[in-house]
């Protein structure tokens, strides 16, 4: 179960790396032009106190574009760290608010997510543990969720949300068939012990995961 | 087999994650340091030449490191999406050379490759491409590389080069035992039928691949 969670991971690196690379560039590209900016810095005695303050402001511009982009390399890769610490280490009991905040924003990582899916994401919920392996959790969230992706088209909506430490995952777009049925019910295999899990597909898919040990 | 890779990269993703994190933290450092020097902009005008010297070095000093530690980001993500392209579409031809150098590199994401490990990696050789499959390739070079280092202790060498296309993967510090000898076989197994694979531990583990179809 475990190597299935890394293959996911691994499977979504491709996007991971993409998404990494945007703001890497930012880095990069608002260095030289500040640099740019340094190397004329003798000529700043004659400007006026108007050009200076445009200097100022270019420059505090492309600081704050560089920290920007540095930040959003930090978000990326603290998403993955805690995916690897929770997989690697096992975790038997799981904050779900944070759990599927980490878990959906990893999922930003492939690239239907992020474009072709609505997401209609809720966990104003107050924090909420639960003892329950973390792969077997993870396992059948992202299964059902990549399940949902495919076997819809673009501009499907994916609902995710958390109540009373209920987890909720929903397409309206989504009919279940045997192909399909059989991959929701494979991925939530090791989390049967820990949870009653309900999926109906009546007005599009809606699965319900309701963990026994909260 | 490509999932057995992907559950590789996966499990040395925490090790890519820290190596990210490095180079991450200097660029936000850096950045905070020249946008301090900024904001005193109205002042230079009043500075001698020698203290605009002096400004200038430092800012170009934190960009350079601003702009290295964007390099490193970018090499680490590089030598990540080469692996990834290359598993993901099961490339049947591999350029030797390169795949050795880039496979080495990513290694560095084990701390254990990176900080316990001597490496003596030789690839001088001329650009050598073989008809191989990728995935099978890869399962086999990192799988007697993890085997190395799960069954030698800290400090051990290991020894990578390619001489005429063969493969030559070695240990001075390795015995086989039937564990580490299971491990590297099970490892080769896609591999044999492409590659004549020969593991000798007389003066260390000492393992060439001579790949058939060069």
């Amino acid at each position: 179960m475990k190597d299935r969670i890394l293959a996911h991971m691994g499977s979504l690196l491709g996007g991971v790396v993409h998404n990494l690379n945007t703001p890497l560039m930012w880095v990069m590209g608002r260095a030289q032009l500040i640099q740019s900016r340094t190397e004329r810095v003798e000529s700043y005695r004659e400007l006026s106190d108007e050009d200076l303050a445009t200097f100022r402001e270019k420059n505090t511009k492309d600081i704050s574009s560089i920290l920007e982009g540095a930040e959003k390399i930090d978000a990326i890769l603290k998403g993955l760290g805690y995916k690897i610490q929770m997989v690697n280490e096992g975790y038997t009991s799981v904050e779900l608010r944070e759990y599927l905040e980490m878990e959906t924003n990893f999922l930003l990582a492939d690239m239907r997510f992020k474009h072709d899916t609505k997401r209609e994401i809720q966990l104003n919920s107050r924090s909420r543990y639960a003892k329950v392996d973390y792969n077997a959790l993870s396992c059948a969230v992202t299964g059902i969720i990549n399940a949902i992706m495919d076997h819809t088209d673009k501009g499907r909506t994916i609902r995710v949300s958390l109540e009373n430490g209920i987890i909720h995952l929903g397409c309206p777009e989504m009919k279940l068939d045997d192909a399909s049925r059989r991959e929701v019910d494979d991925a939530c295999g090791a989390l049967r012990e820990h949870a009653d899990i309900c999926a109906d597909d009546t007005d599009g898919l809606q699965v319900t995961i309701a963990l026994k040990d909260l």
